[in-house]
Order: C-alpha cells, then structure tokens, then sequence
C-alpha cells in the first residue's frame, strides 16, 4: 500500500468532501474528464457467481468502469452462456466453474473475490462454500431468506476470515450519500421527522424465479420493497422499534398464485421518525423522501440503475441538486476491493443484510396477524 | 329554473365532458377569455360565520369570483372586525350578527345560505342553529369533533328540510376532479392499487385553537391530514374496511402539549387498494399520488389553495398535465347555491363528513391500540 492509497481510506472513500463518492469510478461516456488518483496497485480479480439477468445487464459490464475490481472468473450452470461471456469479457476459460467445480474455486489463485447473483434461496449456501474456498464474498440482496441463514453466513466469514459484504449499491452512490447526509444533519432544514419511501416495479414473466416462493422466499418486498426499508434504516441512521403492514395481491393474477403483490409498511424509529413504506410487483414507485420543519429533500427516480435525480424545496423554491453518476455496480465492488487491500470492514457487512431480514419478518408477520410488531 | 339552468345539474357541473369543471366560476386575473353560460338568475346569499384567518383570506375574497352566491352577512364575536369587513365587502350593517343574536338569522330573509368558519368544536351547533333558523348550510371540514355530533347534524337537516354541505373544497376543482377520473378509469393505465396521500405544513402560534384539544378535536389528523384521508376515500370512490396508524409528537414542543404533530397510516379498500396517509403539523407535505400498473398520476401541490400541479407518468415519459385553474371557495360556495336553486344534494353532504369522522376515530384507535381497527 502507497501513499496515494491513504486516500481511499472507507471514510474518505464514501465521505469525502461535498459528501460525494469521488474515488468511484465514472464511465468515461458518462462523466468525461474527472481527474481520479492514480491506482494503488493491481485490481483485485472477481468470479460473478450466477449469470443471470442482473450479471449479464449489469454486473459483467461495470468491470469497465472499476478501478480495483477485475473479472478473471464466472461461475455458472450454463456452459454455453458462460463460454460465451467469457469470450467477450476475457476471462480465460481455465477460470469457468459449474456449481459441482464451484469448491475448487479454492485451488484457483487468480480469484479473490466472488460475487453472488443467484436466486435468493442460492445465496446462503453458494456464500458460505465461497468463504470456505478462502474467497471474500458481495452477496446480492436480500441477503438470504430467513434471518437463521443469514446468522450461518455471517458466522462462516467470521470462522474463514474472509470479508462478506451485501450489495446495497446505493448506499456507495452519490445521490443517496447526499440524502444520507441531509436527512441526518439537522442543521440541513431542521430533524427528520417524516420518510416516505416507495419501491416497486410491474413484474413480467409469472415462471421466473422471484415469483415461486421456495426461491425467492417472498414476493416484492424481498426483492424490491427491501430498497425502500433499507432507505428508511440508512436515511434515519437508527433501528425500527415497532413496524405496521398491510399487503395485497390481485387475486387471479398469476404472478401472484405464490408471494404478495403489494405491501405497505409504517416504521417507528427511536427518535421519533415515521417511515410510511409502500412495495409492490403490480405498479412502478421509485421514491424516498425525507420531510423536515423547513423543508424536504427528494430522489425520485430514487433506486434506478441510472438517470437518479434529487430536488431539495423550501417553501415554494424547489431546486435540483444534481451530483457525481457512478455505475452503482462498480461502486460497491470496488469499496469490497478497497476494504479488502485495506483490512477494513464494507459499509454493509452480513450483519446489515440480518437486520434487514429481521425487519422483513416482522413486517409480514405484522401484515399478517393485523398487529403492531416490537422489534427488539 | 329555465332552460339554461339544466346545464348546472350536479353531475354536468362537476363531470363535464374532459372531467374539468365548466361551470366554475373563473377568477378573471387568473384564466380570461373563458366563456361561461348566463347565470339562472339572482345569486344566493350567503352569511359567513367565524371571521378567522380562513374567512378573510380565502372565503370573503372568494365571493368576487363566484356566479351563484353573494355576501350579504356576517357573523362574529369582534364587532370592530365586522364593521370593518362589512365595510370592505359592502355588507349592510343590518345584517352583522353576533353569536347572541345569531338566532335572529331566522328573520332576516336577505340572508339564504351560512358558511360555519368557526373552530371545529363550535360546528354542531352554530350549524344546527342556523338550520334551525331556516339556512342552508356549507360547514368547514372537519364536520365537527365526534361522529354524534355529526349525526344530530345531519338529522338537524333532516327534520329542517334544509341542505347541509362539508366544505371538502377540493372535490369542486378540476386537478383533483381529473385525478379522480384518471384513478377511477381502469382505462387510464390499468385499476389503481397504491395511492399515496400526504398532508402536512409547519404550524405556528402555540396559542391557538388548532392546537386545543377541546376546540380542534385532535391534531394534524382532524385539520390537515383529513385532507389525505378524504382524498383515499374519493380517488378509489370506496370505503375503507381496515386501518392502522401511528402517531408521534416531538417532545417538549409547546405546540403539542395537547394534540399529535404527526400521524402516519394506512386503508385498506375493498377492491385491494391500499392506501399509505400521512399528516403533520411538523413538516410541509402536500400531494396525492395513485399508482396503476402502467403508470401513475400525481397532484403536488394536491391541496393548495392554489398552484396545483399534475404530473402523469408512464415508464421513463413524464407529463405535466394543467387544468383550470378555479377559486376552491367560490366553486364550492355555488355548488350548494345551485344545488339550492335546483333542489338537489351536494356532492359533500354530511354524511360524507360523518364518513371521514368515523375513520379518524379509527385512526386515533389504531395509533393508540397498535391494532388494526375494522371499520363496518
């Protein structure tokens, strides 16, 4: 570690100055010309684990815009989509596993780090033997589908000494670290009082996966809504105390024979903050707001991919508050690689996928049996 | 009534073809140009009772604007101000009341209709009493403190014959009127399943009546929040069948010594509509949104006096979408004058605040019990 690599302490990295990302990498077609510190040394070298959807859209392509994450290797149960892709993303064909060679990942040195894509009911086990090759692991959200399996994982990393850290990319974007700092700064407008958040999206096709319970382990709030309950715990900076909900499905809609449709949720937070949630898989919300004595402070769209916009109003004035674009994606591979070479612990550890899993329990349980759930 | 007077039956009046209001009377500052059928004949006229801030902002000036009501009374414990504000809006001493002479209205035949503008405590029976005295009468929401109130409200109309409305002054005007045809078409981008209503300003003066428990009823749920409440209940056109709600003042803030700052919670229609409320006395919030599967419609502002603004979204393609712009007051003031006139009921009758009444009370049990409440 040099010099240079002072800078990209997690604090500085996450926090700087103006509370943008700056040591994130930009797409140069996106924001050309930003002056970036030189590298620190080698890129640590990634296999993404389940080439579905979000890999092949998302994850393969943000190595491009990564400065300390590289993809050397892909694991996948399609040989044919994974010699594909390694042909165009050039990772050499000794570096494709299948999930029967996945454990000989640990005789393969040109892999440090794994990234995990798969269905949700995949994550606990396909984390867990990833740590015990020795590998660090980002595991998609949510982070498993039940709070004992994320315990068994957390527990893992701890045994193997490997990092393990839950892809919440939008806590390492800039406009959500710029609400973060708002809604937390009272002296940004006054104290939070009110969060309404909303995630949500019209589902297609009624076979895939996120709609069979077994692999999802629920319906939009596992997958979606989780954006909105995150938003609302990292927005306060706190924990909910008690949580209320409610939850609907059209009835007869196929997409909906396994997991619920919509799902609205009211937390309490020890400070005082409400956070009225909405989370759906019939109609698209895309929304967080923070309501203060003097004024608000908004991102909507708030948890896409790109094109994210903040307006900040006072009284009649309402305002744009462009920031920094990064490829979310890129952004939190790289804090993983960061903390990795530094010895330092991922903003969003396995304990912070727990704390979400507990939340969502208690939420269907509370949508369930009509009464308000304590949480401890 | 001649022939001209049909076009002022209630449903052409309100649901004109386009779903805007035609028959409003428009501020000729605000829209020129706009022609608008002959009036049926002379206006009625009207007493305002209660000469607050609401009545000399809003009510007082709003008679220039209206076609169908005229100001001939007034009624007010403060002398002073009403010799004032007679003089102002050209009212005949004669016709100045105070609140012991209040029941002499029944003598005074220049006087057809009372606006009750008084703290919410003192609607049952400044209401009942000008029913009494042979008035229509147009009451400011909410109804009044208690759902039995409303019901000796509503029999005192009965048993007088004489016409009853709640001043719920946004069903009169073209954004909301248009948000509601939008929400109710399953034409217009699928069925609605989420609606968003939030309703909340940072109030002032700890000193006064809002802020009374005995005199307001409750807090931002009984002033501003019924706001969002009433929206969930016309946008779906349904009643709710369960709520659940929570509540939370900041501590030590004088302003809440009696009554809540903010209370957050959700309905549960009968067709699967969920609807996710909040109201503050805290911070400012101010729109109604409905969520369809192919795209959503928004009023933000949704319950200014004036400055309404509609969006419609579809996918990534956001439009603005402008309506007349017409004064809240003058459109319901002649809404009751031509249902007078016609011998119609109002849109808003009692019944409609009586509604609202019994879900609030709703709402305190569920934010008090932590339980779903179900409502018959």
């Amino acid at each position: 570690m040099n010099d240079d690599d002072m800078q990209f302490s997690r604090r500085s990295f996450l926090w700087s100055a103006g509370g943008a990302m700056v040591a994130a990498p930009l797409a140069a077609a996106q924001v050309p010309h930003i002056d970036l510190p030189p590298l620190p040394g080698e890129p640590l070298r990634w296999a993404v684990v389940g080439l579905g959807r979000l890999a092949v859209f998302q994850i393969l392509p943000a190595f491009a815009a990564s400065r300390a994450s590289r993809l050397t290797g892909l694991v996948s149960g399609s040989p044919d989509k994974a010699r594909h892709l390694a042909q165009l993303y050039g990772v050499d064909a000794r570096h494709i596993y299948d999930y029967d060679s996945y454990d000989s990942l640990a005789e393969d040195p040109e892999i440090d780090l794994v990234y995990v894509a798969l269905p949700n009911s995949m994550h606990a086990e396909y984390t867990i033997r990833a740590l015990r090759a020795g590998k660090h692991v980002l595991c998609e959200k949510p982070m498993a589908n039940s709070a004992p399996e994320c315990e068994e994982m957390i527990a893992a990393a701890r045994e193997t000494g490997r990092k393990l850290m839950i892809a919440y990319r939008l806590r390492y974007e800039p406009f959500n670290v710029e609400l973060i700092r708002i809604a937390r700064d009272p002296a940004e407008m006054g104290p939070t009082r009110i969060i309404e958040a909303s995630a949500g999206f019209s589902i297609g096709d009624p076979a895939q996966w996120r709609l069979r319970k077994a692999m999802a382990g629920g319906g939009s709030l596992m997958d979606i809504g989780i954006y909105a309950l995150n938003a609302s715990r990292y927005l306060t900076g706190e924990e909910p105390t008690h949580v209320t909900a409610m939850m609907d499905s059209t009835s007869g809609d196929p997409r909906f024979a396994e997991v619920e449709e919509n799902i609205t949720f009211q937390l309490r937070y020890p400070s005082g903050i409400l956070a009225n949630c909405a989370s759906s898989y019939g109609v698209g919300m895309n929304r967080f707001r923070v309501s203060k004595p003097e004024g608000w402070a908004e991102l909507e769209p708030a948890l896409s991919y790109r094109g994210l916009r903040m307006r900040v109003g006072r009284g009649e004035v309402v305002e744009q508050r462009p920031q920094r674009v990064v490829d979310h994606f890129a952004a939190e591979m790289d804090h993983l690689s960061r903390c990795v070479l530094d010895g330092t612990e991922p903003l969003t550890p396995g304990e912070e996928g727990l704390r979400d899993m507990r939340v969502i329990a208690a939420i269907y349980e509370a949508a369930r049996s009509g009464e308000t759930v304590a949480l401890s």
